[in-house]
């Protein structure tokens, strides 16, 4: 096994301080494994903690070890652990209860208040190269997913959160705001779960032409329109409203572009954060009984999403635009954080090198 | 039967200019049953159009009757219709759509946007003497129940469409923004529907008095709280934070309260409407997934009000507050907008007088 | 216009007493459209009531013309009618309500219980070349749907219906029993309303082949197993037991099996009928929360059903295995009778032979 | 506390053989609470592993102590837990998942497999002096809430978990087949959901009277009819078919009637267990969409049903027409086997003495 001192990790120590340092190598406990971390993405959120040190009401008061969308072998195993061995590859859901609270029994334990979460201060994350997690929220890769896709699946648990909430469903029109890491992922769900059209829209043309190539029907690059004559453009490509719109920006534009252009009785899931107060038309939303819905990252969508990937109909792969080794992961922030590309992985394990 | 110079009709011409007037009687269609109006509740939309002329996109641009809260006697019936006869008394429900569109097909037909819809503009409304209305949308009451209790099922709908919408099932923890008529009514509809608890704020102390009177668990009198203050005072008196909370004045600070004070997962029913666009917490909302659902009228409410009204289990009687004769109905108009009482009833037919 | 003695129709006179006759050309009403036919395919239903005069409580009491899954031209307009115009191509929705009643106010309109149903005894199908409908149930096409797609949109709403009633949806695991043209149009929808895995049986292998080249992900033959080690197969096969079954054949071992494969909490859909009365393990079906729930024919499903096969995506097309001209429709009846093939379709125009 | 020598146990042996014994007080692990226990009610399932030694394939192989309606007093609290102290009034959830399977994620953990549950073999009930419960799945009592209505939450519970999966709502008219105790909690239940009418139905008029007296709008005596001519009966009285039918007895006889009772469109909920397999009509059921949907103990039921005992509004403790103490739980188990009475308690509690 390995040396404690080679237990190298990337820690964010506040707005604009990141760097690897070599932690000890954890005990799983009981109900816990060890894994020996092979691949983690790296999130908008990630890089929005080393420029800012918070995230509304998330504040990074100690170090803290960055990375969520991660998978790797699990190398030793907690005594209480019956599912799995050695050796197995897995997926790692970052969100796990801490408690058997309400949420967790009616099933939405994502919203439970005490929730550890991978890279939510003050929760480490998992961007190192040994990590210990709850058994449980370790999911078992299938032979033919590769870590790289087990690795994508925390973004694509989003989009499947996004579309779930939204209810997409057979012969949807679906419009996406924002054609991120996230939009597309979203876009692929809902074309997965047999949306007739989903159109999607993005400031910039490269954006779009990944959007495109993902299976967009119809992409349209917004330029200085207002929100409802973002509405009547994306209404008449469609030939009519949308069912559902999915907000991935944030924006407060975008915000208003989602209600005014959703059908009467449609759905608007807000994926996108950004201002923490508002301006929406809410005699518009309402007035039409078009409801709003926010996702909080995901639950439930791991097994799901591993059947989706293992059956070779969705295709994640080519979100991967870059890849780094841990030891160059300030060069993949510094990647993402300028915009380049789509996902940036980083590989954590240095038997496995790119 | 009437003679056409009889119709008695209450008219707004415009902003601050409203009018008894007579008009013909008019003769039913096929599939229609002339009425001879009986009670009709005054709403504050009513009063709205009657001093500014327009609520947002309904405009009035010709004369209009007033009125949509409404009951009365079949006295002639149109060759199709099968399930009324002359002599059987009904209670109006006031929007009816005009084509089976998708909105139709689907159970949702109050978001038809052709729906013909009493006394908004441009469609003309029941306070009169005689009134003719589509078959399909007059209900048979059953002998138990009351003209009044009938008219009273209109504005009761909006309450069980808020209900329903926002989704209060046995145990559920509501908090109710408003004590007007609306205000009173969802709470009836939540405490007949299982909610374990129901809290309802208003600035007015003798409005909290009639809620409590109407079973309201706990009343908390509004005074210069913020919306996040507001929300801690709910919580204390609830012991945890409302499952819904049904917003009944359309005030900014009250949509606010209305998401702050909702726990992670619940829902937040906008019935009341007021400015147009609102500062919203999106990322307060979003994060816990508090949805947001606007009420748009109702839809699928007469039947089950009805049966309601007629187990003698509600009782809806108690919000008639002041009554007063058709001829009498601008002095009617003119207590509605002073605010004085909770509902004023209008009695239309002369041969059964106050 | 068509002369009146040219309206040829294929007319069932009672048990084993089918024929073309000549029927008067119908004139549309205000609210209907007169149809120039052409393409009629034939449901298992046509033949049965052929063979035996009645199916459960629909018996035949008069001649009926046969036909119900079908498409052709608008050539006449009612003068009520707005959507639709001479030369529009349309897919015809067989089953229209005569009433307003509660079932189509909430959006069930199939379970209205005096529903107009082309070929269901006492009402006419579309078996011929002139046909009068309600314009509210005829579905424009656009450019890229053909007739016989358009009149395949009535078997694969069947296959809509069952599923969106069966809850498949991002991830499903399905079985499918049986492997006939509504089996098939069950797996081509639950497919591509994100199934994970689909796996379908039937005791023919060439109709298994037909299934695996639809795409189903395992096929397994159904020999003399009981049902519950049919039901081990299955989860043999799905490394688990399925969330859903969807149930084709009507026999009472499938729908055992059907119960018993289902996993906790899952859902058994029933579209085939049989016997009246079935012996159904209910403890297993009740202490694991194994819903049970019937299909009767469908609602809602013309307008994304045409979505879909206009996406180019859901491929319908390759279900026709035979074709014959209205002049040759006993002949197109034995074929079915037979069993051969998968669906069998009737051209019924005279402009547009095959 | 306790001597070991004074845990004093019911433990059924087998067919016909159950003994009070004293078993050793056990010692409460780290997420676990001792409580001593107060009152434990009687349910049928108790006295049929006493009379068969086995229920289905739930089969008593060794001696096992009875009892799951519990209430209790902690009297130890293990080192884990947080939310409870010693001296707290608690009722006891029997049901206790041991693995956060996928049942438990989704929010439906009284499917999971796995789960253990008071007096299901091989797993000891609590009807003892002293018993071990995990303290998540034990529900800390207010102050108005007795240790009867405590004990009464088990059943109640299945009622409520029968009118959540039946759809009770707003209006709804329900059918009971059974006025035992569990037709009655749903009886209770539907009402306080805001049922419009409940008819229930049994052979005994002295349980028809009893249900008159909780609330039922009609009561039917049940005597030769066939299912048919009993479902006309319930439509005659109901002027119209139930939307819901909750079927308490497992009778084959109710089960048909309760599908041709229900309207289309409507739910048959399952609640009775009888023979393993039933002859069901089932053309008539899925032509006309009923929904058959069984019932398996429940889930997320006791923080509801605590607050409404507490509210004062829902009455459970009419249902308790005998008490013993356990020392005589002998003669308690006779009385319930005879059929006397509605619900029988046992008093554990030796300092609170009947």
């Amino acid at each position: 096994m390995a040396a404690a001192e080679d237990n190298l990790s990337l820690v964010v120590h506040g707005a604009g301080v990141i760097r690897l340092e070599n932690r000890s190598v954890p005990e799983p406990g009981r109900n816990e494994v060890l894994i020996k971390m092979h691949s983690v993405g790296i999130c908008g959120s990630d890089v929005h903690f080393w420029q800012h040190g918070r995230i509304g009401d998330f504040v990074l008061r100690k170090p803290m070890v960055s990375g969520h969308e991660a998978s790797g072998a699990v190398i030793k195993v907690g005594s209480d652990v019956t599912h799995l061995r050695t050796g197995d590859r897995v997926a790692i859901e970052p969100g796990v209860p801490r408690e058997n609270d309400n949420f967790c029994k009616t099933g939405r334990y994502n919203l439970s208040p005490t929730i550890f979460f991978c890279s939510a201060p003050p929760d480490d994350g998992c961007l190192c190269r040994y990590y210990v997690h709850k058994a449980n929220f370790c999911h078992k890769l299938p032979e033919g997913v590769s870590y790289e896709e087990a690795a994508l699946i925390e973004p694509l648990s989003v989009g499947i959160h996004a579309c779930r909430r939204a209810g997409v469903t057979l012969g949807s029109n679906v419009l996406i705001c924002g054609a991120g890491p996230i939009g597309l992922l979203c876009l692929l769900v809902a074309k997965f779960m047999g949306a007739a059209q989903v159109l999607i829209t993005d400031l910039y043309p490269e954006r779009l032409l990944a959007a495109k190539e993902m299976g967009a029907d119809i992409t349209v690059q917004a330029k200085r329109e207002t929100p409802q004559e973002m509405a009547d453009i994306v209404s008449g490509h469609l030939s009519g409203m949308p069912d559902i719109t999915i907000e991935c920006t944030g924006a407060e534009a975008c915000i208003q572009t989602a209600i005014y252009a959703t059908r009467s009785g449609g759905t608007v899931a807000l994926v996108g954060l950004g201002s923490p107060m508002v301006n929406i038309p809410i005699v518009n939303a309402s007035s039409r009984e078009v409801d709003i819905k926010g996702i909080f990252r995901y639950c439930n969508t791991w097994p799901v999403a591993i059947s989706l990937v293992a059956s070779g109909r969705l295709n994640v792969r080519s979100l991967v635009t870059h890849r780094f080794s841990l030891e160059d992961s300030l060069q993949a922030f510094e990647t993402t954080h300028q915009g380049h590309g789509i996902k940036v992985m980083i590989r954590c394990d240095k038997d496995d090198p790119l």
